[in-house]
């Protein structure tokens, strides 16, 4: 029986851990340690803190019942010894004890029997000059999130930059340029905000949505040198100078497995511990989860890293399962995630399109916009999904998109990542069995269409472009290569014919037939109509018709104006 | 190669087939024939066209770019032909010809290579006496929900009474109680609304909200005559009359198979048209789908009916690629749906408990009650999950849940539900995988806690009772046999304690090691908090010093608060 066990760390995983483990065995004895003060706290809500949206940093360590889960909480409600501010310095399999240094100085041994380490992770620094300069901080514990909103409650910041475009970066901008009305400028390295996360068509949803609440972004910039005196004054990137007198540096986070390092346990070649199924690590003795583990990506079946609040509460609590004697496992994980911007969200799981050809995989990616509720239902939004899939095998590897923070967007996405690893097809989503009825969902569900597209795609019936691949043809506009044929009725076409005769015709899908005639023949046609419907049909009439050098603008016009294309 | 194919039904099974079809293969024939005038209606739009949220019925035979689906449409839009107020009178299978009666009253025989009937259902009607007076009413069809309206429309209508509590009846009293200020009374045979569809314990929380809003409801009673002279003037039910100006039936729907019967088809013995996976009937070249098909109950894998619009659709194109010689298939439903109830709804899908148990299958049902979203989130909703699984697999048979509308129930529901086909267990619901972040859900999200209590609950550590069980004890608490423990704050718990002293006690759960003297060892204990949580805590606390007859609120206070029930 495992009598005494520790756990060091106490923010999401080692809490869970230790509690589960608690009340499967009240008998047993647990402690708890942790060098900060600060523990048990929702580190994903510090965005809703710093935003001013949760009044104060307790509520981010409080039960849903108003109980902050300090010490004593732990103790009285738990029966879980606490030591905060108490640091593990070795470990000692041998003898199967921790070295540990108290708030007092003092140093100790604590024998274990079973041992959790839950040391998660830590923000990434910049190798750059200037990073330790005052107002300069990094998103990676609460104490930080206190000193940010310290310093946005002086009323001294004007101007901010966020280093970084991922997440908390996004969370962070969105909190300090709503709340606080600061000039926020987002510097990213990459070409689109969210990179890995979603394909850059959908990142140029999110970024139109955020630049509308008046945020800067920087993309394809790299931060040179944070500059100023004492405190910053500015951040010097590639392209010149950006004035701020705050920087929040939020790119990325690095397992913190010094301690798992020094005991000689085995760590992935970028720090992870390494643990199997039941979250041991290569003592078996030793339990490790959270940010500081690497788990299996169940798209690929590599080693993955999914650093986020739901995966250490999970592992925590197979870990306390497994502490106890019951055989449970954490099978690994697809990296369903949601973050929101303003009033509207990004989402997805698996793979996007990019990451899926990184991998070496002929993987394709196809989208769709619908209404997320039957089209004659009052209350609705138009979402945007995008599925990629193995060319070969149809296997669905990822799903992303975006929609209405309120909207079905995040439910159809939920929807299709629990599926991923059950290794399904394309043609599982075309009948994917969502909710129906006009309140909730569409008889054929966007979904479905979304499998449907998919589908036509991978047969050859359907020639998608996107809409970045529609702004490079539409800056050739002019060269005589393409022509843009509007398939929607006449009163929406017809305007942008007379602006554009040369190279834009309106002929309405309904009429298409009996005016085949008045299609070009000797060019490439992208079709068009609002959400990519039509210009389906249209292009399967102009392929029975002989004319088969077309590409539909799939999410059609809609995808258009929520990318911020005009025409 | 199939160039003749005619579909006998143009709702909706038999318009997705028929352009499906004709996308694949242009130069083919199809010919889609109904006898009635209005075709390719969304009929599950009807409440609300009865409420008033969609003013005109044409939106309802709207594509989402406003376009009627009339024979126009579908002649010029989709290369279909259209026979309208044609009635398929016979099937000729040896010769591969449908004898029709045309508008004209002129009757032809129609050659096929390839025929689909899609004729769907009918309402089924009550064997009283009245039903042919005015103003009764089913809701089969566009033509009735007109009558309907134009009958609201004339204002004479002041009481009505509906006949049944599922979807529709649901759905028809909120369309006429809200928008028409009719006094609306639903009678129902069962002893809840939705039998069938979600437990007891869920389907009074959504008639709770309905009364609220001014709907009587009558269950456990049956309608036995409609009264009145030319029209109806009352409904007399087992236990009296009820004043009625409009009656609305809403018993179920009956498979229109008529024709298929005719034609020697494979029927079920409920009078189901008899498909494989294809949607091939027992003659493979006539397919069929819908409402008037029996298709696998993926749960259970017996013969299964689920008349809804987005089974019709997604079957219909399924049949629309099978015509064009595409392997597809459709392997069965698992019964998902959903319904709003003002501003509440109920979803679910796979078997509810009461189903499972009549299966024969050794079932057990676990509710829980969360926040959608991060408790520490300002905007989030309590939502109530009901899971049910199978005591010996452990396998995920049904998952039903009621919450606000534009809550994540649905989207929970919706997770659960695509997967129940996987056969999955418990344990999956514990890790699934659901987007996390605090505006979207919690990092132990409501999903992931039910498949937690389900865990808790079979290994016998979780002993819970529901809210009706909690009913029966609070009816009899001056019996003596039982007492009420109170697990929640002191400000919470005392009031009630001193209210009911005799079988009421406060202990919070932080103080109940030192309290545990105070507990009633001689007595049943009913364990209460706000959403089943602390009083879980305190059920293991209990146990483990030996006080073993107790019982769990699960769903707490706040499941008491959803049913109505006070203490």
């Amino acid at each position: 029986m495992n009598r005494k066990v520790i756990v060091i760390g106490a923010v999401a995983l080692g809490s869970k851990a230790a509690c589960r483990f608690k009340r499967l065995m009240p008998d047993a004895q647990v402690t708890l340690i942790d060098s900060d003060e600060q523990i048990s706290y929702g580190g994903c809500g510090i965005p809703y803190y710093i935003s001013g949206d949760i009044s104060n940093a307790s509520e981010l360590r409080s039960t849903s019942f108003h109980r902050v889960r300090d010490e004593a909480f732990f103790r009285e409600d738990k029966g879980v010894d606490v030591m905060t501010g108490t640091t593990a310095l070795s470990i000692d399999r041998d003898n199967k004890s921790v070295r540990i240094r108290m708030k007092t100085g003092e140093e100790k041994d604590l024998p274990y029997d079973k041992l959790v380490i839950a040391t998660g992770a830590r923000p990434r620094k910049l190798d750059i000059p200037g990073f330790d300069k005052k107002n300069v901080f990094a998103v990676g514990s609460l104490n930080n999130a206190i000193a940010i909103k310290s310093a946005l409650i002086s009323g001294k910041v004007e101007k901010a930059v966020i280093i970084g475009g991922g997440f908390i970066g996004l969370e962070m901008a969105e909190a300090i340029s709503d709340m606080w009305e600061i000039e926020t400028h987002v510097v990213e390295y990459c070409d689109q905000i969210m990179p890995g996360f979603v394909s850059k068509n959908l990142s140029i949803m999110a970024k139109k949505v955020m630049e509308e609440k008046g945020i800067f972004f920087h993309l394809g910039e790299s931060v040179r040198e944070i500059q100023g005196a004492d405190a910053v004054a500015g951040v010097r990137t590639d392209n010149g100078i950006l004035e701020a007198d705050m920087v929040i540096s939020a790119v990325g986070i690095a397992p913190d497995s010094d301690l798992a390092l020094r005991a000689g346990l085995e760590l992935s070649d970028y720090g992870h511990i390494v643990v199997n199924d039941r979250m041991q690590t290569s003592d078996p003795d030793i339990y490790s989860g959270g940010d500081c583990v690497t788990i299996t990506n169940l798209v690929t079946g590599k080693p993955g890293y999914f650093p986020l609040g739901s995966m250490a509460n999970r592992q925590g609590r197979v870990i306390g399962s497994n502490l106890a004697g019951i055989d449970a496992r954490f099978p690994g994980a697809v990296g369903s995630f949601s973050v929101k911007t303003f009033d509207y969200a990004l989402a997805g799981a698996g793979l996007t399109i990019e990451k899926a050809i990184k991998e070496g995989i002929d993987a394709a990616s196809i989208q769709v916009a619908q209404f997320d509720r039957a089209h004659f239902y009052p209350e609705k939004d138009i979402i945007f999904l995008e599925l990629v899939v193995d060319r070969k095998t149809r296997r669905v590897l990822g799903i992303q998109g975006f929609g209405g923070k309120d909207s079905g967007m995040i439910a159809r996405i939920n929807s299709v990542a629990t599926l991923l690893h059950h290794h399904i097809t394309v043609e599982e989503i075309s009948n994917l069995e969502f909710t129906y009825s006009p309140p909730f969902a569409s008889a054929m569900d966007i979904v479905n269409a979304l499998g449907n597209a998919a589908e036509n795609y991978l047969d050859g019936r359907l020639r998608p472009i996107q809409a970045s691949e529609f702004l490079d043809y539409w800056n050739q506009r002019d060269s005589g290569k393409c022509f843009f044929l509007d398939c929607r009725a006449a009163a929406d076409g017809l305007p942008i014919e007379e602006k554009y005769r040369k190279f834009w015709k309106s002929i309405p899908h309904d009429e298409l037939q009996r005016r085949m005639d008045e299609v070009p023949k000797d060019k490439k046609l992208i079709l068009i109509c609002n959400t990519g419907v039509r210009s389906y049909e249209t292009q399967i009439n102009l392929e029975s018709a002989g004319i088969k050098d077309t590409a539909n603008l799939c999410a059609g016009m809609a995808g258009l104006r929520a990318c911020g294309i005009e025409v």
